[in-house]
Protein backbone atom coordinates (compact mmCIF):
# COMPACT_ATOMS: atom_id res chain seq x y z
CA UNK A 1 0.00 0.00 0.00
CA UNK A 2 1.04 3.46 -1.00
CA UNK A 3 1.58 5.69 1.62
CA UNK A 4 0.16 9.10 1.26
CA UNK A 5 1.37 12.56 2.44
CA UNK A 6 -1.64 13.45 5.04
CA UNK A 7 -1.31 17.72 5.04
CA UNK A 8 -3.27 19.35 8.15
CA UNK A 9 -6.08 19.96 5.64
CA UNK A 10 -6.50 16.49 4.69
CA UNK A 11 -6.58 15.84 8.60
CA UNK A 12 -9.30 18.55 9.54
CA UNK A 13 -11.25 17.08 6.85
CA UNK A 14 -10.80 13.35 8.18
CA UNK A 15 -11.28 14.72 11.60
CA UNK A 16 -14.80 16.35 10.58
CA UNK A 17 -16.02 13.49 9.91
CA UNK A 18 -15.47 10.91 12.82
CA UNK A 19 -17.39 13.70 14.89
CA UNK A 20 -20.39 11.37 14.44
CA UNK A 21 -18.43 7.82 14.47
CA UNK A 22 -18.43 5.29 17.37
CA UNK A 23 -16.34 6.05 20.21
CA UNK A 24 -15.23 2.32 20.67
CA UNK A 25 -14.25 1.80 16.88
CA UNK A 26 -12.12 5.68 16.36
CA UNK A 27 -9.53 7.15 18.74
CA UNK A 28 -10.70 10.30 17.25
CA UNK A 29 -14.51 9.86 18.05
CA UNK A 30 -13.42 9.09 22.03
CA UNK A 31 -11.31 12.35 22.22
CA UNK A 32 -14.21 14.46 20.46
CA UNK A 33 -16.74 12.62 22.80
CA UNK A 34 -14.52 13.22 25.84
CA UNK A 35 -14.88 17.01 25.20
CA UNK A 36 -13.05 20.01 25.07
CA UNK A 37 -11.05 19.68 28.26
CA UNK A 38 -9.71 16.45 27.26
CA UNK A 39 -8.69 17.70 23.95
CA UNK A 40 -7.28 20.55 25.03
CA UNK A 41 -4.92 18.54 28.20
CA UNK A 42 -3.84 16.12 25.25
CA UNK A 43 -2.68 19.40 23.45
CA UNK A 44 -1.01 20.03 25.93
CA UNK A 45 0.78 16.88 26.39
CA UNK A 46 2.05 16.83 22.85
CA UNK A 47 3.03 20.27 23.26
CA UNK A 48 5.45 19.34 26.10
CA UNK A 49 6.81 16.39 24.36
CA UNK A 50 7.26 18.34 21.29
CA UNK A 51 9.51 20.81 23.21
CA UNK A 52 11.58 17.67 24.95
CA UNK A 53 12.08 16.52 21.51
CA UNK A 54 12.98 19.85 19.91
CA UNK A 55 15.89 20.57 23.33
CA UNK A 56 16.98 16.40 22.91
CA UNK A 57 17.78 17.76 19.56
CA UNK A 58 16.23 14.56 18.00
CA UNK A 59 14.47 14.84 14.71
CA UNK A 60 12.36 11.52 14.53
CA UNK A 61 11.15 12.64 17.68
CA UNK A 62 10.29 16.03 16.55
CA UNK A 63 8.62 14.62 13.65
CA UNK A 64 6.70 12.32 15.40
CA UNK A 65 5.99 14.67 18.33
CA UNK A 66 5.18 17.53 15.78
CA UNK A 67 2.67 15.34 13.79
CA UNK A 68 1.02 14.20 17.49
CA UNK A 69 0.80 18.43 18.11
CA UNK A 70 -0.57 18.77 14.84
CA UNK A 71 -3.39 16.06 15.06
CA UNK A 72 -4.62 17.06 18.80
CA UNK A 73 -4.74 20.51 17.37
CA UNK A 74 -6.99 19.97 15.05
CA UNK A 75 -9.18 17.41 16.94
CA UNK A 76 -9.18 20.52 19.93
CA UNK A 77 -10.33 22.78 17.36
CA UNK A 78 -13.27 20.56 15.87
CA UNK A 79 -14.29 20.06 19.54
CA UNK A 80 -14.60 23.55 19.61
CA UNK A 81 -16.01 24.12 16.80
CA UNK A 82 -13.47 26.64 15.10
CA UNK A 83 -13.09 25.48 11.73
CA UNK A 84 -9.05 25.54 10.13
CA UNK A 85 -10.33 28.55 7.74
CA UNK A 86 -11.08 30.66 10.49
CA UNK A 87 -7.48 30.37 11.51
CA UNK A 88 -6.05 30.86 8.35
CA UNK A 89 -8.06 34.15 8.00
CA UNK A 90 -6.78 34.99 11.07
CA UNK A 91 -2.94 34.91 10.35
CA UNK A 92 -4.05 36.43 6.95
CA UNK A 93 -5.16 39.48 8.85
CA UNK A 94 -1.92 39.48 10.56
CA UNK A 95 0.40 39.24 7.64
CA UNK A 96 -1.77 41.79 5.84
CA UNK A 97 -1.13 43.83 8.69
CA UNK A 98 2.78 43.44 9.03
CA UNK A 99 3.58 42.74 5.43
CA UNK A 100 3.30 46.14 4.02
CA UNK A 101 6.03 46.98 6.33
CA UNK A 102 8.61 44.55 7.26
CA UNK A 103 10.27 46.58 9.58
CA UNK A 104 7.01 47.72 11.96
CA UNK A 105 6.27 43.94 12.14
CA UNK A 106 6.04 42.62 15.82
CA UNK A 107 5.15 39.07 14.39
CA UNK A 108 6.11 37.47 11.19
CA UNK B 1 -5.77 46.18 1.59
CA UNK B 2 -7.36 42.57 0.52
CA UNK B 3 -6.66 40.56 3.80
CA UNK B 4 -5.81 37.49 2.76
CA UNK B 5 -5.44 33.61 4.03
CA UNK B 6 -2.61 32.67 5.37
CA UNK B 7 -1.98 28.89 5.39
CA UNK B 8 0.42 26.99 7.50
CA UNK B 9 2.28 25.77 4.09
CA UNK B 10 2.14 29.48 3.07
CA UNK B 11 4.02 30.68 6.40
CA UNK B 12 6.23 28.04 6.31
CA UNK B 13 7.26 29.03 2.95
CA UNK B 14 7.87 33.17 4.75
CA UNK B 15 9.31 31.62 7.63
CA UNK B 16 12.30 30.41 5.44
CA UNK B 17 12.85 33.14 3.57
CA UNK B 18 13.18 34.95 7.02
CA UNK B 19 16.32 32.53 7.84
CA UNK B 20 18.76 35.15 6.20
CA UNK B 21 17.03 38.28 7.91
CA UNK B 22 17.62 41.02 10.06
CA UNK B 23 16.68 40.40 13.67
CA UNK B 24 16.72 43.67 14.00
CA UNK B 25 13.79 43.66 11.70
CA UNK B 26 12.05 40.95 11.75
CA UNK B 27 10.05 38.76 14.85
CA UNK B 28 10.55 35.46 13.02
CA UNK B 29 14.54 36.27 12.20
CA UNK B 30 14.75 37.14 15.58
CA UNK B 31 13.52 33.95 17.51
CA UNK B 32 15.44 31.58 14.61
CA UNK B 33 18.68 33.68 15.61
CA UNK B 34 17.72 32.65 19.48
CA UNK B 35 17.83 29.36 18.59
CA UNK B 36 15.93 25.49 19.41
CA UNK B 37 15.45 26.44 22.94
CA UNK B 38 13.90 29.67 22.70
CA UNK B 39 11.43 28.70 19.86
CA UNK B 40 10.39 25.96 22.03
CA UNK B 41 9.74 28.34 25.14
CA UNK B 42 7.43 29.99 22.53
CA UNK B 43 5.74 27.36 21.43
CA UNK B 44 4.94 25.93 24.86
CA UNK B 45 3.59 28.97 26.17
CA UNK B 46 1.75 29.34 23.12
CA UNK B 47 0.06 25.90 23.90
CA UNK B 48 -0.37 26.81 27.62
CA UNK B 49 -2.37 30.01 26.24
CA UNK B 50 -4.19 28.09 23.56
CA UNK B 51 -5.27 25.15 25.83
CA UNK B 52 -6.87 28.56 28.62
CA UNK B 53 -8.39 29.96 25.57
CA UNK B 54 -10.13 26.26 25.19
CA UNK B 55 -11.37 26.00 28.49
CA UNK B 56 -12.72 29.55 28.58
CA UNK B 57 -14.78 28.55 25.26
CA UNK B 58 -13.68 32.08 23.93
CA UNK B 59 -13.77 31.10 20.31
CA UNK B 60 -12.35 34.67 19.25
CA UNK B 61 -9.30 33.82 21.76
CA UNK B 62 -8.76 30.06 20.78
CA UNK B 63 -8.64 31.62 16.63
CA UNK B 64 -5.70 33.86 18.04
CA UNK B 65 -3.70 31.30 20.42
CA UNK B 66 -4.39 28.33 18.02
CA UNK B 67 -2.72 30.98 14.87
CA UNK B 68 0.23 32.31 17.46
CA UNK B 69 0.59 28.69 18.26
CA UNK B 70 0.76 27.54 14.28
CA UNK B 71 2.75 30.01 13.77
CA UNK B 72 5.39 29.65 16.54
CA UNK B 73 5.32 25.59 15.51
CA UNK B 74 6.52 26.58 11.83
CA UNK B 75 9.35 28.88 13.53
CA UNK B 76 10.35 25.75 15.56
CA UNK B 77 10.74 23.23 12.70
CA UNK B 78 12.65 25.83 10.62
CA UNK B 79 14.82 26.10 13.86
CA UNK B 80 14.99 22.18 14.03
CA UNK B 81 15.48 22.13 9.99
CA UNK B 82 12.40 19.54 10.07
CA UNK B 83 10.64 20.08 7.14
CA UNK B 84 6.43 20.59 6.98
CA UNK B 85 6.05 17.84 4.46
CA UNK B 86 8.17 15.77 6.71
CA UNK B 87 5.41 15.85 9.31
CA UNK B 88 2.89 15.35 6.23
CA UNK B 89 4.70 12.35 5.45
CA UNK B 90 4.80 10.80 9.12
CA UNK B 91 0.68 11.51 9.28
CA UNK B 92 0.49 10.32 6.09
CA UNK B 93 2.14 7.09 7.39
CA UNK B 94 -0.03 6.70 9.99
CA UNK B 95 -3.28 7.17 8.57
CA UNK B 96 -2.24 4.47 5.87
CA UNK B 97 -2.07 2.35 8.36
CA UNK B 98 -4.53 2.57 10.63
CA UNK B 99 -7.02 3.43 7.21
CA UNK B 100 -7.20 0.18 6.50
CA UNK B 101 -8.75 -1.04 9.67
CA UNK B 102 -10.65 1.60 10.92
CA UNK B 103 -11.41 -0.78 14.41
CA UNK B 104 -7.84 -1.25 14.88
CA UNK B 105 -7.10 2.36 14.64
CA UNK B 106 -5.06 3.66 17.65
CA UNK B 107 -4.74 7.15 16.11
CA UNK B 108 -7.16 8.70 14.19
CA UNK C 1 21.75 42.09 54.87
CA UNK C 2 21.19 38.21 55.47
CA UNK C 3 19.46 36.14 52.51
CA UNK C 4 17.62 33.90 54.39
CA UNK C 5 16.16 30.92 53.12
CA UNK C 6 12.20 31.41 52.22
CA UNK C 7 10.59 27.82 52.22
CA UNK C 8 6.91 27.20 50.41
CA UNK C 9 5.16 27.39 53.75
CA UNK C 10 7.04 30.88 53.80
CA UNK C 11 6.11 31.78 50.40
CA UNK C 12 2.51 31.03 50.57
CA UNK C 13 2.26 33.63 54.15
CA UNK C 14 3.99 35.99 52.01
CA UNK C 15 1.60 35.77 49.39
CA UNK C 16 -1.76 35.45 51.72
CA UNK C 17 -0.71 39.08 53.14
CA UNK C 18 -0.65 40.10 49.67
CA UNK C 19 -4.07 39.42 48.49
CA UNK C 20 -4.96 42.92 49.29
CA UNK C 21 -1.93 44.78 48.25
CA UNK C 22 -1.52 47.35 45.98
CA UNK C 23 -1.43 45.36 41.86
CA UNK C 24 0.81 49.14 41.90
CA UNK C 25 3.42 48.12 43.94
CA UNK C 26 3.32 44.28 44.40
CA UNK C 27 3.73 42.22 41.36
CA UNK C 28 1.90 39.07 43.78
CA UNK C 29 -0.78 41.53 43.91
CA UNK C 30 -0.85 42.61 40.43
CA UNK C 31 -1.30 38.74 39.08
CA UNK C 32 -3.88 37.87 41.99
CA UNK C 33 -5.87 40.98 40.87
CA UNK C 34 -6.00 39.44 37.14
CA UNK C 35 -7.07 36.10 38.47
CA UNK C 36 -6.72 32.53 37.96
CA UNK C 37 -6.88 32.52 34.33
CA UNK C 38 -3.78 34.64 34.52
CA UNK C 39 -1.89 33.01 37.25
CA UNK C 40 -2.70 29.27 35.44
CA UNK C 41 -1.26 30.84 32.37
CA UNK C 42 2.13 32.36 34.80
CA UNK C 43 2.50 28.86 36.06
CA UNK C 44 2.23 26.82 32.57
CA UNK C 45 4.90 28.99 31.41
CA UNK C 46 6.85 28.54 34.06
CA UNK C 47 6.70 24.60 34.03
CA UNK C 48 7.53 24.72 30.56
CA UNK C 49 10.86 26.73 31.29
CA UNK C 50 11.22 24.19 34.01
CA UNK C 51 11.52 21.65 31.67
CA UNK C 52 13.22 23.22 29.16
CA UNK C 53 16.60 23.84 32.07
CA UNK C 54 16.28 20.32 32.80
CA UNK C 55 16.45 19.10 29.42
CA UNK C 56 19.39 21.49 29.23
CA UNK C 57 21.24 19.80 32.19
CA UNK C 58 21.37 23.50 33.35
CA UNK C 59 21.43 23.85 37.00
CA UNK C 60 21.65 27.35 37.90
CA UNK C 61 18.31 27.57 35.05
CA UNK C 62 16.69 24.75 37.38
CA UNK C 63 17.11 26.62 40.73
CA UNK C 64 15.77 29.89 38.90
CA UNK C 65 12.94 28.21 36.98
CA UNK C 66 11.76 25.70 39.69
CA UNK C 67 11.70 28.96 42.52
CA UNK C 68 9.82 30.56 39.78
CA UNK C 69 7.39 27.54 38.74
CA UNK C 70 7.00 26.71 42.98
CA UNK C 71 6.18 31.23 43.46
CA UNK C 72 3.74 30.88 40.86
CA UNK C 73 1.82 27.53 42.23
CA UNK C 74 1.55 29.34 45.42
CA UNK C 75 0.03 32.66 43.73
CA UNK C 76 -2.61 30.13 41.42
CA UNK C 77 -3.19 28.06 44.83
CA UNK C 78 -4.11 31.79 46.16
CA UNK C 79 -6.16 32.66 43.26
CA UNK C 80 -7.89 29.47 43.83
CA UNK C 81 -8.54 29.98 47.59
CA UNK C 82 -7.17 26.52 48.08
CA UNK C 83 -4.75 26.27 51.16
CA UNK C 84 -1.11 24.55 50.37
CA UNK C 85 -2.42 22.74 53.74
CA UNK C 86 -4.94 21.17 51.77
CA UNK C 87 -2.00 20.07 49.13
CA UNK C 88 -0.47 18.37 52.38
CA UNK C 89 -3.30 16.66 52.94
CA UNK C 90 -3.69 15.20 49.66
CA UNK C 91 -0.13 13.68 49.38
CA UNK C 92 -0.25 12.34 53.01
CA UNK C 93 -3.93 10.62 52.52
CA UNK C 94 -2.09 8.60 48.87
CA UNK C 95 1.56 8.21 50.99
CA UNK C 96 -1.39 6.62 53.52
CA UNK C 97 -2.72 4.27 51.67
CA UNK C 98 0.39 3.33 49.20
CA UNK C 99 2.79 3.61 52.27
CA UNK C 100 1.60 0.56 53.70
CA UNK C 101 2.43 -1.43 51.31
CA UNK C 102 5.65 -0.32 48.95
CA UNK C 103 4.61 -2.73 46.35
CA UNK C 104 1.46 -1.85 45.36
CA UNK C 105 2.19 1.97 45.76
CA UNK C 106 1.14 3.32 42.00
CA UNK C 107 1.94 6.98 42.90
CA UNK C 108 5.21 7.08 45.68
CA UNK D 1 -4.52 4.27 60.24
CA UNK D 2 -4.38 7.82 60.40
CA UNK D 3 -3.81 9.91 57.31
CA UNK D 4 -1.26 12.35 58.00
CA UNK D 5 0.03 15.84 56.36
CA UNK D 6 3.17 14.81 53.92
CA UNK D 7 4.85 18.15 53.32
CA UNK D 8 7.33 18.88 50.18
CA UNK D 9 9.85 18.58 52.84
CA UNK D 10 8.50 15.07 53.71
CA UNK D 11 8.26 14.37 50.07
CA UNK D 12 11.70 15.45 49.08
CA UNK D 13 13.43 12.77 51.65
CA UNK D 14 10.89 9.87 50.94
CA UNK D 15 12.09 10.58 47.43
CA UNK D 16 15.62 10.52 47.97
CA UNK D 17 14.92 7.37 49.85
CA UNK D 18 13.74 5.91 46.41
CA UNK D 19 16.84 6.24 44.38
CA UNK D 20 18.43 2.92 45.01
CA UNK D 21 15.05 1.38 45.45
CA UNK D 22 13.84 -1.38 42.76
CA UNK D 23 12.02 -0.13 39.54
CA UNK D 24 9.59 -2.60 39.73
CA UNK D 25 8.43 -1.96 43.33
CA UNK D 26 8.45 1.65 43.60
CA UNK D 27 7.09 4.48 41.05
CA UNK D 28 9.25 6.86 42.13
CA UNK D 29 12.51 4.36 41.65
CA UNK D 30 10.76 4.05 37.87
CA UNK D 31 10.53 7.30 37.10
CA UNK D 32 14.23 8.32 38.49
CA UNK D 33 15.29 5.37 36.84
CA UNK D 34 14.00 6.33 32.87
CA UNK D 35 15.88 9.45 33.93
CA UNK D 36 15.51 13.30 33.59
CA UNK D 37 13.78 13.66 30.56
CA UNK D 38 10.66 11.24 31.11
CA UNK D 39 10.67 13.21 34.17
CA UNK D 40 10.34 16.98 32.65
CA UNK D 41 7.51 14.90 30.91
CA UNK D 42 5.03 14.00 33.29
CA UNK D 43 6.23 17.74 35.17
CA UNK D 44 4.75 19.76 32.13
CA UNK D 45 2.01 17.41 32.18
CA UNK D 46 1.02 17.74 35.37
CA UNK D 47 1.30 21.65 35.46
CA UNK D 48 -0.79 21.63 32.21
CA UNK D 49 -3.63 19.24 34.21
CA UNK D 50 -3.28 22.40 36.99
CA UNK D 51 -3.93 24.77 34.71
CA UNK D 52 -7.11 22.70 33.45
CA UNK D 53 -8.46 22.12 36.85
CA UNK D 54 -7.97 25.68 38.05
CA UNK D 55 -9.49 27.08 34.38
CA UNK D 56 -12.37 24.48 35.47
CA UNK D 57 -12.40 26.35 38.75
CA UNK D 58 -12.93 22.81 40.09
CA UNK D 59 -11.36 22.85 44.04
CA UNK D 60 -11.22 19.27 44.12
CA UNK D 61 -8.93 18.31 40.72
CA UNK D 62 -7.02 21.53 41.83
CA UNK D 63 -5.82 19.98 45.38
CA UNK D 64 -5.35 16.90 43.33
CA UNK D 65 -3.48 18.52 39.88
CA UNK D 66 -1.15 20.07 42.50
CA UNK D 67 -0.48 17.35 44.97
CA UNK D 68 0.75 15.37 41.38
CA UNK D 69 2.34 18.61 39.98
CA UNK D 70 4.57 19.09 43.73
CA UNK D 71 5.16 15.39 43.94
CA UNK D 72 6.59 15.30 40.00
CA UNK D 73 8.47 18.81 40.80
CA UNK D 74 10.09 16.67 43.86
CA UNK D 75 11.27 13.31 41.71
CA UNK D 76 12.45 16.29 38.78
CA UNK D 77 14.81 17.72 41.01
CA UNK D 78 16.00 14.26 42.37
CA UNK D 79 16.67 13.62 39.10
CA UNK D 80 18.92 16.26 38.44
CA UNK D 81 20.37 16.05 41.48
CA UNK D 82 19.44 19.60 42.32
CA UNK D 83 18.20 20.27 46.64
CA UNK D 84 14.53 21.65 47.33
CA UNK D 85 17.25 23.95 49.71
CA UNK D 86 18.86 25.14 46.79
CA UNK D 87 15.27 26.80 45.51
CA UNK D 88 14.30 27.71 49.00
CA UNK D 89 17.98 29.67 48.59
CA UNK D 90 17.17 31.07 45.62
CA UNK D 91 13.64 32.12 46.75
CA UNK D 92 15.10 33.74 49.74
CA UNK D 93 18.02 35.53 47.62
CA UNK D 94 15.00 37.36 45.86
CA UNK D 95 13.08 38.14 49.04
CA UNK D 96 15.81 39.50 50.39
CA UNK D 97 16.32 41.88 47.86
CA UNK D 98 12.85 42.72 46.85
CA UNK D 99 11.86 42.74 50.70
CA UNK D 100 13.78 46.19 51.41
CA UNK D 101 11.62 47.98 48.90
CA UNK D 102 8.08 46.47 47.88
CA UNK D 103 7.37 49.30 45.43
CA UNK D 104 10.86 48.12 43.61
CA UNK D 105 9.30 44.42 43.34
CA UNK D 106 9.52 42.59 40.46
CA UNK D 107 8.49 39.02 41.88
CA UNK D 108 6.96 38.92 45.48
Amino acid sequence: MTVARLSIEDLAKIVETRKGADPETSYTAKLLHRGVGQCAKKLGEEAVETVIASLAGDRAAIRAEAADLIYHLVVLLAAADVELEEIYAELGRREGTSGIAEKASRRI
